[in-house]
């Protein structure tokens, strides 16, 4: 967690605005586990192991957080916000948990919680009906404050510096694989500063037109397409960027594709005002995409929220009639992918403000074009 | 996944032989996300992200897989195991797996899978019972073949020659944060062929007592004992390895408990006989502590299972009365722990097999001292 956070006041006021929420949608508890739901409320990271963390928050009464006894020391404790319960290695923490939730009705988990434990849960607490605690915290999450941006574009700035470093050629391409090229912008992340890495996704030629893919032993060949996309954890929030490279002269095809591309993006960027809806956000994109015939080759949304996590609220998708507030942060990452030839995308963190959007990421945004 | 699992026959054998545990177990469909159940059976490991995969993978009829459309690409296709079912981003992938999951009574769902699905799986299937696929898969991942536990070999070789590096005094201790040592062992774990680092905990001082201790900003002083406990995965398959260091001769409390810790964790090793239960292994290294007069600190099980997951079974624990077979992987791994003092651990992988447990990790075993 960053260090703005460290002040006990602020989990204390953020369990009394859960609360008042709870009350709200009528939920009795909340079971907070792996994710960033947890540490939002107290500060701490549950490990995604196979030993259950879960902290048991009660709408009245207090809270109580069950964690393995090896892993107790590693939870700074907040006494007017949970008990600490070390479970031991021989105890079963699912009973320990049954047991707090007791004879509540409505029961919140969160999103990430391993479904073992909610299995193992289920036949424990019979005549409960199960929902979803992010529909509870995520309405507080989603508004980041001063400290929190600050820490977003720290993490941008170290991310764009990495960009810089691709297009000025510092990372070689040519005959290495797209899993070396990885590697390599991983290791560059925590150079400039990173605690994590969360992906570095290297996509060559007709590989950058899958848009999640894996970074392959495929090498790097003159005339290729080079999509970069690489994002990480820096003092507890998430930077992510995309950008493109070319070995050698593109083709006209790709020019006036990337053309589009660059357009549609910075089109995104500027739709994103204090009240438009985040799929308003997402037609903006698609609309320059389309109407230049590229409409079936944009397969994917053009953005998500992040902040503590990679991908959170808000989605800018189609169907999403949220209004995007003040302190929303959140990429805008249209795409082109023909299948079996090339793919290209071009993002940025964006952050919503009266005064208009701000992109935290300012590296260039054309298609660089690299010896080949 | 490891070259040695591309042959497409080997997921045929694995699919029919899971469907003949699931009809023995009276399960009906296996609900598959993220985790390694999956790929065990698809060569498929799902992105752990909000966007729904899911494999739905009947006792009869034929399975699918349902992913997102941008991440179909990645998907490696196994025509005789699955179908895919690529998902636009406006469509509702619960509803599809809802669709084909029918009126399966008995479901059996990944331990990994996020609780939000599951939620969103309960209003829809209702009267349907919950286990977990564990049950059905476990068995048939645990026992590992030859070629996987060469690939457990090569992983456990790297981390060997990254614990050497350390013994040797070339990664700098003194003056340095723990967080700095922790980037620094990744960043090598990486350079010896790893492709991803799962942790690297360093704990000094008194952090060493917190087991699961998260590097800190700490600076590493003379005098201190230093924890080193990381591993990753490489080609697939997971090392983990715990050594020691102490920057300045140690004091005579710290020798002696080591010379315990050093003969605790030798004989667990040796006790790893194929059909002594796994509990076995955690009374024998306890049971040297606890003699010593050190049970107290011993806080956590001897051991986990290790395979394409850092954590799986079978655990070292009491009260695990399951009895080694050969092709087991698994750490033995005892600590000692003195709160607010000092802490200390030494973990091997171990291969169970007939002709005797073979150790995986070969660094030296002894409390190695460096100059400060």
């Amino acid at each position: 967690m960053a260090a703005a956070l460290a002040d006990p006041s602020v989990f204390r006021d953020r369990a009394e605005r859960v609360r008042k929420e709870m009350a709200a949608q009528g939920v009795d508890v909340l079971l907070l586990s792996v994710g960033h739901d947890l540490p939002y409320l107290t500060g701490y990271l549950a490990m995604p192991l196979e030993r259950l963390t879960m902290l048991v928050f009660p709408q009245d009464g207090p809270a109580t957080m069950v964690v393995p006894r090896l892993e107790a020391p590693r939870v700074v404790e907040q006494p007017d916000v949970f008990d600490l319960r070390p479970w031991e290695e021989t105890e079963d923490p699912v009973a320990l948990v049954a047991g707090l939730v007791g004879t509540a009705r409505h029961v919140a988990i969160g999103d990430q919680t391993w479904a073992r434990f909610l299995v193992e849960l289920l036949p424990r607490l019979q005549g409960a009906s199960f929902g979803r605690a992010a529909d509870v915290v995520g309405p507080l999450r989603i508004r980041k404050d001063a400290a929190e941006i600050e820490a977003l574009r720290a993490a941008a700035a170290a991310a764009d510096r990495v960009a810089g470093q691709l297009q000025r050629g510092e990372i070689p391409l040519l005959g290495r694989t797209e899993a070396q090229v990885s590697l390599e912008l991983s290791r560059r992340l925590l150079a400039e500063g990173h605690d994590k890495i969360n992906f570095a996704i290297v996509g060559s030629a007709a590989n950058a037109a899958s848009p999640h893919h894996h970074a392959s032993d495929r090498v790097i060949a003159p005339g290729d397409i080079v999509l970069c996309d690489f994002g990480g954890t820096m003092n507890g929030y998430c930077s992510d960027i995309t950008r493109c490279v070319h070995l050698g002269e593109p083709p006209a095809e790709i020019v006036e594709a990337y053309a589009v591309l660059r357009q549609a993006q910075a089109k995104g960027v500027e739709a994103g005002l204090v009240g438009t809806q985040c799929q308003g956000v997402d037609r903006t994109t698609r609309k320059v995409i389309a109407d230049a015939g590229y409409g079936d080759y944009f397969i994917h949304r053009t953005g998500h929220g992040i902040n503590l996590e990679e991908h959170e609220d808000p989605y800018m998708v189609e169907g999403n009639d949220h209004p995007l507030e003040p302190g929303h942060a959140y990429s805008v990452e249209p795409g082109i992918y023909l299948p079996g030839r090339w793919g290209m995308r071009l993002e940025d963190i964006v952050v919503a403000a009266v005064e208009g959007p701000e992109p935290l990421n300012h590296a260039d945004h054309s298609l660089i074009v690299l010896d080949a």
